[in-house]
């Protein structure tokens, strides 16, 4: 026996969908974060950084990194669960390894737990230019009971 | 002997000055951050939340809060080492523990270690107007050498 | 209105009386933690470090300093909720400051917020002798719901 | 071009000598801890949990297991560098997802980055005997400067 791989009940359309309707700040304000795949156990986040994502020295920005890390648990749990906006960030850790410029991130992110009030997750972002990790993160979702 | 209490060499106004300066992704497209105060070992961040910074459920947003901590982690290391912009947030570990209207929101942060090459400090964060904790931050910023 | 300060409902004699009973690998394998104060909305923990708690470099451990913060967060709830032993840690994030030699170190836990089913604490380790801060952890137990 | 795997300079026979040697206090009063693996960016190591290493409920440890994730960010630096035995954890985040029984359970550590003064890891703690996810760390060692 293995750990169980939870199945996705919504694929990455029906969530971009989903967000812009919920979450409408996400990409009006900082645009350019996209769920670009969704499979067992698991989801893809692509943010476009831009001059807007940047901080000082021209690299990509904690908050900005710390979106993409964010958005990928929030797309585990809607993905894994369905359409439930109102599951909450409690935990997040996120690790800065590397400046990365303005471009394209993928943030990777996987399910540790899926349980019935939390799911904890882990996300690791790269640079597909270069192949290279630039943030690590893993945190905690809340999710509410069933009414 | 008790831990020496570093002493700022920038008081809030030149931070603000600062920051607008070299960061100015900051408040261009999330206004609403600003230092209120310095203090030996210690800064207060002001974010005054608004549409733009909350999610589902009409509660403050987890990047907002988390931009609140870092830039209290920033103005910490600023305030205290002198106009560096290059220091570098390396790790960041935020609790969220209750949810936040709009509104002001204030994050302390305090300097728990100030050294050669890394600063450690942590951020509460709470809402005035009812006196509340609603998250709580610690980190760690890099410091460049000495050129 | 303040955030509203739990009262505790058992005292430090009480904690260690209960902790000996129930958790006896504690100070069996790894002598020297105590609980010394109980105050409304937080506890100090004592660990007398010894030869035993020490790595290389003849300092005290990073898991003998994890294990005072977790008994900080445990002494938290169980001070504050009564004798739950089943209370479990689901997150602890702790920074390493400074160098402690052997000797006392005081592990002083604050409780952030006290929910039904999770409670978010942290803890300030300190060595008295100097009064300098050597560790800062935050974490997260959680609560088993009531029968 | 993609993320270049650091080659280990120390195998897990090796490590085992250096670690009883440097460290004697990991195995004398918590015994059960051994490096099973070393390779290209990470490490195996395993902790035969026992009577000594569990807590209320009869269930491993948070103790044991920070234990077990610290131990395998010192194997990955230490098999990568050399038997430098000074560096030092300055940041560990843990989440506890599960409850893991007496017997054998495996930290795999994986290097995130290898710079000059730190190093960035993370650790997946697995019950073998059901391939369940127990703890889930990441953190960071301080690698003091060479002489």
């Amino acid at each position: 026996m293995t750990n169980s791989v939870p199945k996705p009940v919504m694929d990455a359309e029906e969530l971009n969908a989903f967000l812009s309707q919920v979450y409408p700040q996400l990409n009006d304000h900082l645009e350019g974060y996209r769920v670009v795949d969704v499979k067992p156990g698991g989801c893809t986040v692509r943010l476009q950084a831009s001059e807007q994502h940047l901080r000082p020295g021209a690299t990509v920005s904690g908050p900005a990194l710390f979106t993409l890390a964010d958005i990928g648990g929030y797309a585990c749990v809607l993905s894994h669960l369905g359409p439930e906006a109102l599951c909450v960030t409690t935990n997040l850790n996120i690790n800065f390894m590397r400046k990365a410029e303005a471009g394209e991130i993928l943030g990777r992110s996987r399910i540790l737990k899926l349980g019935r009030s939390l799911m904890v997750f882990d996300v690791e972002m790269i640079t597909p230019a270069n192949g290279l990790t630039v943030a690590h993160a893993s945190g905690t979702y809340s999710i509410p009971p069933k009414k």
